[in-house]
């Protein structure tokens, strides 16, 4: 069975839609990405830090879905990581209300022996230096290192986060933060030009208008599935990530062919996040219900024009 | 050989973009629809009405075309419909300079007789009330009627614009104007209003982020082809609809299957509209072209994952 080692925040969140708010619930990319990982074959470990103000039974929620928690350290005294958020009438937009990193600001991550030779790398979105630490406690190079980011570390960290670009395979990130990175307004080109800084895969995520697949001069087209109403946008990026990575340890394929597979997998998660508040639809989902919506991706993609 | 009538406007544009600026050149909807259509094969015919200063050039560029120009008044004395305007940088919004509206404001639309039994009947943007005055004309049902409207006829001629959208098959609009139309954010619930006004079938255009194919409770989606670089969009959600309904007369085939292939067709051939100013480059295209631009097409969207 394939391993997925994944290393990212794993954090308290409390949202506001214009739907309804949450209290402090259960957040954190590497949550997310663990969740939507967890539906598939594999063995996944999460590398993070939480305080003792982290309840057990989100350390248990995790577990119980095969989730390795060894490597997300518990510091005493501590306070976890909070975010809070508010998102604008059209979703497509939020004001951060406050931001406290408390235990991550010291963060230290240890790879669990039994995953320093894991398959697949998911770098979920944290200091490029926590990135590159995790990267150096590997074993052995896994087949495939993914990483996600975001402007902040390249308005504060611009160096540090080339040097851990220039190291992964797959480098998810939003349009904007692509166009930022490189300067270029055309995706086509930002994607190029991101390349050129190491990976060999570039994913750009627009959100409700999909996800791009780059690789050399081929490029891949995952829609967003439409939905009447999307209630919570909150981690359906981790989620897409999370579905990415798990599908391709679970196949233990990463050609072209397969990370296209991937990328409709992460769309097909994505599409359950973002139907109810955080973790909650990802925590309950079946098999079922990801085929189910796997054939509206199908129909909702293929055509049959007869080619030359 | 199946035939297609085009009523829309034939005008005169400038365009001002970030890459340059035009003087008074060929521009319209119907124009844009009869080129697009003009590469499938199929008998195609334009209702429209211009001033005596239209060159005869642009005629016969139409009419070398195997485009039937009888139905284009010429109004002696009269001025052509004018429209100017400029983009803003990122090309995905602009600003109306000048509208003129000239010979277009006592339009009385004549189908020509050879026409008044088309397969397929394209409504270009104009006033419902012409849109009606050509359907009324036909002397039998099409076998599609399709329409494209806009925003102003919403704001400013509502209870005609409904009586035409109860009469057509097909409604081709944009993402803001579905809104609009139906006070709906999600486009989903948006198309499914605007199906109970009356067509059986909803195009929502969602500009460089492609194309949506609503039917009772299918979706189906065409992206927009990723380019390097998008030169001037005038004209592209026109030359979306005319390779729409450009297919759709010449496969004789309006299941619902038939349409998704005709979406990505209009997607295929707005993909080239956007590379230069105006109607230059879908003036200046060849089949050759338009199949490699598929096969692109069939490359960004096709993946081959095994549903139970």
């Amino acid at each position: 069975m394939g391993k997925l080692l994944i290393v990212g925040t794993v954090a308290f969140d409390a949202i506001e839609t214009p739907f309804g708010k949450t209290d402090k619930i259960l957040g954190g990319a590497a949550t997310f990405i663990a969740l939507a990982a967890s539906q598939f074959e594999l063995k996944a470990g999460v590398v993070s830090v939480v305080g003792d103000d982290f309840p057990q039974e989100y350390l248990n929620l995790l577990s119980e879905r095969n989730i390795d928690v060894s490597g997300i350290e518990i510091v005493k005294g501590g306070k976890t990581f909070f975010w809070s958020g508010k998102y604008h009438n059209d979703l497509n937009s939020r004001d951060t209300l406050s931001t406290e990193l408390n235990v991550l600001a010291n963060f230290n991550p240890v790879v669990p022996a039994s995953f320093r030779n894991s398959d697949v790398v998911m770098l979920g979105n944290l200091h490029p230096n926590i990135q590159k630490e995790v990267i150096d406690q590997m074993e052995s190079r896994p087949k495939l290192i993914v990483m996600d980011t975001m402007n902040y570390w390249m308005e504060h960290t611009w160096d540090e986060l080339l040097g851990v670009i220039n190291r992964i395979d797959v480098l998810t990130i939003n349009d904007e933060e692509a166009r930022q990175l490189t300067n270029e307004y055309s995706l086509v080109r930002a994607a190029t030009e991101i390349m050129k800084m190491g990976p060999k895969y570039v994913v750009i995520k627009k959100g409700e208008h999909g996800a791009l697949l780059f690789h050399k001069d081929q490029v891949f087209f995952a829609p967003a599935l439409p939905l009447e109403e999307v209630f919570d946008p909150t981690g359906a990026g981790d989620t897409f990530a999370g579905g990415f990575v798990g599908y391709l340890t679970e196949t233990k394929n990463v050609s072209f062919n397969n990370l296209r597979n991937a990328v409709i997998h992460g769309s097909n998660l994505a599409s359950f996040c973002v139907e109810q508040f955080g973790t909650t639809r990802i925590e309950n989902l079946n098999k079922a219900e990801l085929d189910r919506r796997l054939y509206q991706f199908r129909e909702l993609t293929q055509f049959d024009i007869e080619l030359q």
